[in-house]
């Protein structure tokens, strides 16, 4: 089996790649070939940790496996260790034997900023210039980052709750060469193209800061109770997911779903859009929004891609299991 | 990270440690101390396999992790690899860092056997001298070997679906110097103690085999549908589980409780037993009957044990991940 250690993700892996895996994997699961296990997410009762695993199985791209891991809010503080820990395991989906241990945190990151990206390539209008993002927190540069490759936006305009954090947005745009502005969520009126990127239990994007003709990929919400967005926001939409279930339950449709506002019916795969059984954008008034909810194979996807590319670059540690 | 590839587990392994592993963890549970974590199982529609994942933690010898892994049905046939694959993967819970992956087809095994031996010494009679065994298959020489010291037991009877793989058994309990007999179902009632490790949807012991005073683990039913013994032996019984609710939902307690022969109240797990908080057995003449479901910490405990096993005789291999 194999071995691709965190350390060596940041030099194999590419956003392009995480990018192609996640749109081919997103496509499966629409396409059926491809579905997730139901996931496992458990308080410890030690540390504050939440631990869990996140499985999968690809029948197309034969990728069979899990994502293990969780939140361990001391680390950092205590132990100078990132607090989100995750380990990718992946297995033959013709014997069960394991077949590849890969770090999967930077993973995380990527396959999560790909998971905007695509929605943005698949549904933002082709001539988006300005780009919002509403977080700035460290998930919130690989999402940007990502992002500024899928239109030619000419501005990057951005609202954290701690202003102070801002810059680690406006660095990203200085590196791509977009100006940066801070705005008031009012601001965001201006965006062609929104990313949510917060960790918030109530909503701080409202309906009347959204202009009609906006793609809004709302990706902070991941657990019941959570929010970043008004839910009328979500009935003026036209609503796609990663997953439908865990949108409707877990993702930021759940509060328009609770609140009658829209049925499950009203939730599209993305992946239908990918496939082309779905047409995605109907008119540039149209408001399109990704509830990117996060689903195992994602990590998946990404980690049987850095596996290839650590076996190609001969960085893979082969240990006979 | 350390690694305990599956070839070095039958060097290191004795079932002494599978046996103090299995006995404190069942303690554990019943303390409050361990818990499982939900059971995924899915069919993969691929190779006719059933994978999954086994989860639990452990907060008093601090063990976190997940059994992965499932049954391959073509593996053998096919490819000369055993049908059952998992493996271990162990977890730090202090930073949710991976800590160890441990091959675990052969740790299953133990960890099986290890279960019905713990319930035959704090449950069975202290004078038992016959060992029934229902089922003569692979697993079966594991449970008889490990039975076979926990009494002094004077001779074995076995019946099998299949006669002619009673020689199975019949090696084991020559290797221990007890004398074999091959009987009909009806001669189990010649039994003290009796192991079932069957793979059926039917009882093949009925209410009328089994003698007063005996002790019964049940250790083949571990899927809604599967059932080795009659119901209305449960409701005879004094009933103990590894789990409770694995006991009443998949286990052997399944059937006697959809029939309401028995309630979950009825079930005690085992842990009660060791911890001293329940008596166990109360006199000579009364029934005890152990349902096996297997659960994750059960997996998770051994391969703790194989891992301090391994990194004490310099055979775990170490990975800087």
């Amino acid at each position: 089996m194999l071995i691709v250690p965190e350390r060596d993700i940041a030099d194999l892996m590419t956003r392009e790649a995480a990018f192609a895996a996640v749109e081919k994997v997103f496509a499966a699961m629409a396409s059926g070939d491809a579905s997730n296990f139901p996931v496992v997410r458990e308080a410890l009762g030690h540390e504050d940790a939440l631990y869990g695993f996140k499985g999968g199985f690809d029948r197309a791209g034969l990728t069979l496996g899990l994502k293990a891991g969780g939140y361990w809010p001391n680390n950092l503080e205590r132990r100078g260790l990132i607090n989100h820990q995750s380990t990718v395991f992946l297995f033959d989906p013709d014997t069960g034997k394991v077949s590849a241990m890969v770090g999967g945190n930077l993973l995380t990151a990527l396959r999560t900023a790909a998971a905007s990206s695509v929605s943005i390539r698949h549904l933002a209008r082709p001539d988006a210039k300005v780009l919002g993002m509403v977080g700035a927190g460290h998930q919130a540069t690989f999402q940007l980052r990502a992002a500024l490759e899928q239109r030619d936006f000419e501005k990057v305009i951005g609202w954290n709750y701690h202003p102070e954090m801002l810059p680690n947005i406006e660095k990203v745009a200085a590196e791509a060469g977009v100006p940066f502005e801070a705005v008031e969520l009012s601001g965001m009126t201006e965006a062609d193209v929104i990313i949510t990127i917060t960790s918030a239990f109530s909503p701080s994007l409202m309906a009347d800061h959204v202009s009609s003709g906006t793609h809004l990929a709302c990706m902070g919400t991941d657990t019941k109770g959570k929010q970043e967005v008004e839910a009328s926001l979500l009935a003026r939409a036209t609503v796609f997911a990663d997953e439908v279930a865990q949108s409707i339950s877990i993702g930021e449709a759940q509060h328009a779903i609770t609140g009658g506002q829209i049925t499950e019916a009203d939730v599209t795969q993305i992946g239908d859009v990918i496939n082309g059984t779905h047409p995605g954008r109907s008119s540039d008034d149209e408001i399109t929004l990704f509830d990117g909810t996060g689903v195992g194979l994602q990590d998946l996807a990404v980690a049987a891609a850095v596996v290839d590319l650590a076996v190609q670059k001969g960085l893979a540690i082969e240990v006979d299991f």
